[in-house]
């Protein structure tokens, strides 16, 4: 690491950091208009983030390096704690009386999109906070699906987007169009939301709670402006389906909505994660909505409604509930702590495990067993009708190796802090997918974070902030290698 | 797979029947002695399957093919269902009044030296049942050594031996030195068996106790003669310890205890995965000793006690418990459910994941966060001073992606017949570790597999047998591609 490239990632988070403290007037702007005293939280976060960053951005003004990989690893990082730590500052001055704990996490799973909540009473809480975490999480799932797009290829860690920006016809030129890949992609997300609000809004629900659901929604973020979160419109069809078409969109990969809305691509829509994802989430959906009409005797159309909603959350990643679904019997519930490991598409909003790697290693174990048989055979990985080159294979294999030891070492501490085996093998789960709720009667889909020690909400942030970043992303920082010169 | 290879494994499962049909005369002998009218199942046992023995040998008698791979592995999954069926017929005719799915499963838990039981009121038994489960176990574990040691590396599917053969002064003829080598597998396990019932002895067990425990400890197979399992012996240190230290010793690679044996060769001794091995059985016993001196104020010698011998026997997947360590608070918990994962060396009777997997994953992600910050750099696994070839690597992600899937895969399935989640997950762990023990209250280490329904009873069987055969074993055998001319 040289001191020009850390300088630099230091001063490009303090500029984010100005835009942190504007984005912090909005809150302000809707406190002040409901004559909500809390309208001084935002503004004075504003006024200490906004002169904080212009302290370090001017301490660290200077020549901007040559790109690297070590400089947008770190940078990755430093905009991530940026984001955490502003994020945060309201939410510990406010009335909400939050320790620093419970503060951090709550930033933390707003801008990782995961949603696990540390607040209870949220019907009853100021607009201001609630908008806040909407807007944290809203922000989070765009920088997630930039970082998915334009970084983490770059820095090989993995994504399909990699595949996608060589096999379309911007294959030799991929950097020259990154602003009109960025404005589309800006322009798409923000026209995506607008869409599920309005949507919201005629199938009933308040403009307050059409715009924050909608923000939650579309980045697959799963915070609510109610305690029962989408058990508050369990019994509107409706919205349910609404929230579930958004939530299924916000996991696909959106270079191919890009490619598709400015090209009218049709083809790009055969990406083979799409299918194994749309797979997955109706395969649950169905089985679990036929287990409910069987076991249950539910009509099939609301079984479906329900299945279908909660399912389509639990594999996006949202971790919205419309009901206690730890409650509909042994079969279900074993599904959705399946269901949390699998995640939507690369270059989308939802976290996880995502479907291509899981197509990746299909193909590797698959190719391995014929390998077996004919040891001198000679092995292609294919992605679709592409070769999967060794960088990317590898990138797969240490992803998912990386994430069931860190799965394992997470449940173990927070296993030391006193949580039961299932709190604390399912919250490390949920937080390292980013998901949001996890099993068992303390943090399942009734329940909430709130009760846990502070100490365990120290390890569930580390946890959502490693799994938002890929896990590798966050551990290459901690090699000696990393930091030599 | 050609015709004359599947008759030729047909008919050596056949012989080796003829074998098991001869060790049923064991169990037959000690009922006669005891006066037990048992004696005549397992004589009516081993004329059915003898008689079933020589008609298929007579049937399927021929040249024998050259060795190939698909024969190999044709070959391995035949004798572990000739063993389990056999294995099975006593108990199902004996006056247990067992089910078939009952009967399978305690057959299939013996030979894979998992030890989960669906037997209760086992102080009760004939002895003749009793000495048949042990005798099933410590034939496992002699069977599962010969897999690790010779057959595993031949097919690729991995076993550090593979090293170990190639690094010894045999490195140019290993297979000439074979029976040299069989023969003192079989001498330095038997040795140890009867030093291990020796030692059990003079600690006071009764001759019989003796006699069972100790097959079961050499094999890493966790059965009993007793329902308390080892809380019948909970009371003297001096059992448990020597329990914990033959434990250990069956999760040592026997490679490396015969070089070692018949050559003296200390250098053996530091193969890098005995030191991985013996490292995280330490953490975790004194960690939790350490703790339980804390919360429960036991004097920290008896908590080291109980905390080696439950870890270690977890760690090397024997499943022995000496008290309900369910019980030992939550951090306790954690570590013990993760503890089900590691297993113990290669070319052992451990069972789970292994330390040599860890080891070369540990070095494959090292290498690749150093990839990750240069991109050029070129990698080289290692195994301690040996270079892993791509075959092993391949083996070593292979084994560990197919085991995360399966066991969701395994643990869905035990939801749908019914089990709660924890159960379910813990359940399909620990058959596929080979462990023996689960969590919850069901099948804890103070519960029993009886009251499972006879289906989980039959998925259980399935992953056990799923993971002693090391996974990729069985699975090649469903590929089209084995089947193929």
């Amino acid at each position: 690491m040289n001191r020009v490239a850390a300088r630099a990632a230091i001063h490009i988070s303090a500029v984010f950091a100005l835009y942190l403290s504007a984005a912090m007037l909005l809150p302000a702007g809707v406190d002040l208009y409901h004559g909500n005293e809390d309208w001084q939280v935002f503004a004075a976060s504003a006024a200490i983030t906004a002169a904080a960053a212009l302290g370090v951005a001017a301490a660290t003004h200077g020549n901007t390096p040559p790109a690297s990989t070590r400089f947008g690893f770190l940078l990755v990082n430093l905009l991530w704690m940026t984001m955490a730590v502003a994020g945060a500052l309201p939410l510990l001055i406010s009335s909400l009386e939050l320790s620093l704990a419970e503060a951090f996490f709550e930033s933390v799973s707003a801008i990782t999109t995961t949603g696990s909540t540390v607040i209870t009473g949220l019907d009853d809480k100021p607009p201001g906070v609630l908008l806040w975490r909407s807007i944290l999480q809203w922000m989070g799932g765009l920088g997630v699906i930039a970082l998915g797009l334009f970084l983490l290829p770059f820095l090989k860690v993995g994504g399909v987007t990699y595949f996608k920006i060589e096999s379309s016809d911007i294959e030799d030129k991929p950097f020259e169009r990154f602003a009109t890949f960025a404005a589309s992609l800006l322009g798409i997300y923000a026209m995506l939301t607008v869409a599920c609000a309005i949507c919201y809004l005629l199938a009933g629900m308040t403009g307050f709670d059409a715009l924050n659901h909608a923000m939650t929604t579309m980045s697959t973020g799963g915070m609510s402006t109610h305690d029962a979160s989408f058990g508050q419109f369990a019994n509107s069809p409706h919205i349910l389906w609404i929230a579930t078409v958004f939530m299924f969109v916000g996991g696909l990969p959106f270079s191919i909505l890009i490619l598709f809305a400015i090209r009218g691509r049709y083809d790009a829509l055969r990406d083979p994660q799409i299918r194994v994802f749309a797979g997955y989430c109706i395969v649950f959906a169905v089985a679990v909505a036929v287990y409910l009409r069987v076991t249950a005797e539910k009509p099939f159309l609301e079984a479906l409604t329900h299945s279908a909603f909660n399912f389509v959350s639990i594999i996006t990643t949202t971790g919205y509930a419309s009901s206690d679904y730890s409650a509909w019997g042994p079969l279900a519930v074993a599904c959705f702590f399946v269901a949390t490991f699998l995640g939507g598409c690369s270059g989308s909003t939802a976290g996880g495990i995502k479907a291509y790697r899981f197509l990746v290693l299909f193909e590797l174990t698959m190719n391995g067993l014929r390998k077996l048989v004919y040891p001198n055979s000679v092995i292609t990985i294919r992605y679709g009708d592409r070769v999967v080159d060794a960088d990317m294979q590898r990138a797969v294999v240490l992803f998912i190796s990386a994430f069931f030891v860190i799965w394992a070492i997470v449940a173990i501490l927070l296993g030391a802090t006193g949580l039961d085996l299932i709190t604390a093998v399912t919250g490390s789960l949920t937080a390292m997918t980013n998901v949001g709720p996890g099993l068992g009667d303390i943090i399942g889909p009734a329940g909430n974070f709130a009760s846990l020690p502070d100490s365990s909400k120290w390890f569930l942030s580390m946890a959502m902030l490693l799994g938002r970043l890929e896990i590798l992303v966050v551990l290459v920082i901690f090699t000696p290698t990393f930091w030599s010169r």
